[in-house]
Parts: C-alpha cells; structure tokens; sequence
C-alpha cells in the first residue's frame, strides 16, 4: 500500500484517550468501517496480500476480528472462524487463557472448526501486546491448523507484539507509534 | 433462493440441543461459515436482494452479525457500523435494553455512527423473538437513521419475532419450525 493511503487510514480512524482505562490511547475503527471507501480499501488490500498464499481457512477474533476476518474470507472465497469470548461456542471446544493490555481473559475454539493440516490465516483489527492473538495460534494448533498469516488493520509497535509473534508471518496495514 | 439451495444452507446448520440453557435448540451457523461454499451462497443471496434498494449503510449486531454485515457491507460496497454490547464502544453512544429468549440485555449505539437520514439495512445471524433486532431498531431510530431492511440467515417463525418487527421490510433466508 501507498503511503499516502496508509496516511488516509490513518486519517480516518479516530483516537479516544483513556479507553477502557486510564493511559490508554484507544484506535477506533468505527470510523473508518462507517467510510465506505477506507472499508473498502483495508478488505482490498489484505485480499491482495493473501490470494496466493494458498490460504484453506480465515479465523476472526472476536468480536472486531469477525467484522474484518468475515468480509475477507468472503473476498477470498474462502470459509470463515470464529474464535469466541467464554460461553459462546455451542459446540465441543477448547480454552486458552491470556494477559491483555488491560486485564486477562480466555478465548476459545470449536474443536472441528479446522481440519488437520488447514492452513489457517488469523485476522483482528489490532496488534498492541500480542496476547489475544498468540492465544488465538495457540487455540488453531492445538487443533492442528497450521497459522500461515497474521494480520491486522493496526498494529501499535511500541507494545512489543510483533516480537510475541516472532515465529510468524505477520502483516499490518498502519502503525500508530508512541504508545 | 432455489428450495434445493434453501435445504442445502439448512443442512449445513448445525442443531445443538439445551444451549446455552435447556430447552433450547440452538441454531449453530459455524458449521456453514466454515463451508466456502454455503458462506459464499448466503452472502450472494443477500447482495443480490439489497443491492437495488439504495441502502446508505449496513448494521450488524454483536457478534455473528458482525460476520454477516461485515462481509455484505463489503460485497455493497457500503460501509458498516456495529451495534455492541455494553462497555465495548468507546465514543459517545446510546443504549437500548431489551429482553431476549433467554433474559435481558442491552444494546448501544454511537451517537455518530449514522447520519440523519441515511438508509440502514440491519443485519444478524437469527430472528427468534425479535428482542434484540427492535432494540437495534430503535437505536437506529433513535439517531435519525432509516431502517429500510432487516435481514438474518435464520428465522424461528415460531417465536414470534416477525410480528415485533412487523412494520418493517424483515427478511430470512432459511427458516426452522417447531421452535
């Protein structure tokens, strides 16, 4: 991407400080999802980015993950997984607890939602400490997918994310510096 | 939609009994959004009924809603705005409670998330007593938007909702009886 579109992502989300607590800089999507245009070009991109990456399935965190990780799987043809917040998978599924900004907390997986051997591309709206999405890769190999990509619409590099996800390939379209 | 397409999407819905309490049947849609194909089919079905009714913008209600909107907002070419659970938006919002099957919730809204005038379309997975589709109808209302369409995958006819909703253009893809 350009980095004058970059620049215009970045123009059009909107930063509310002290969300949820105090201290924190929160990067609203809101407002650039309620841009037809800036949804249209973030969905484009990563679509460009992964159609030849042979991609069997994309996973969404939820629950901004689902709106990104839904759209794009759509684009891609390819079908769509939730990976859910305590409580909300009907089905048999699997746990992973983590350390957030902000608080801890637990997601989970249907254990069918993959088959052996799937390869999977993990997406969420933002990259801070890494947590939910390391425990998000956890949750994806336990049941045996194999995580070709990682990505996200922001990623905020001085909280260290990108090192918690070394071991991956992982992309982001704008970064927001000095958190 | 075809009937053999209608059966088709319903036999990739999964039925889970007693959740998340008992008696109820729960309608699981990961099983056809883990399908490419079945994905695919109820995204196209919803951009081809929409796409010549001049909707300024789709909203989706948290969560599954987000996956559906999310991808049909993206297929239109229309932007999107999430309807959210408490405590999730961080700009200024309204609320809306209501009761749902299984007890009582609210919704909210951002203040600015819709222009005066602009022409919804409300999206989510399942219509059953219509508790949380009303709520994102006022909300919706209550900010000066128009709600031009209401559109789900599922419909429990059984449960009454159509008639909570009965002023409005409602529209299912599938429906299970003997709810």
């Amino acid at each position: 991407m350009k980095e004058t579109t970059k620049e215009l992502i970045k123009s059009k989300i909107r930063t509310i400080p002290d969300f949820p607590i105090k201290g924190i800089m929160f990067r609203d999507i809101t407002t650039l999802l309620k841009d037809a245009d800036g949804y249209k070009i973030i969905i484009d991109d990563l679509a460009q980015k992964y159609k030849q990456m042979d991609i069997d399935i994309v996973a969404g965190i939820e629950s901004r993950g689902f709106i990104i990780g839904g759209a794009l799987a759509y684009k891609l043809n390819l079908p769509f997984v939730p990976i859910r917040k305590p409580g909300k998978l009907p089905g048999e599924f699997i746990s992973q607890e983590y350390s957030l900004e902000y608080g801890t907390n637990t997601l989970q997986i249907h254990k069918d939602a993959i088959k052996t051997g799937q390869r999977v591309l993990l997406v969420d709206d933002l990259l801070a400490t890494g947590g939910s999405a390391k425990a998000s890769i956890d949750l994806i190999e336990k049941i045996n997918g194999i995580v070709k990509g990682v990505a996200f619409i922001i990623e905020l590099p001085d909280l260290g994310g990108s090192k918690v996800l070394s071991n991956y390939d992982i992309y982001s379209i704008v970064e927001f510096l000095g958190e």
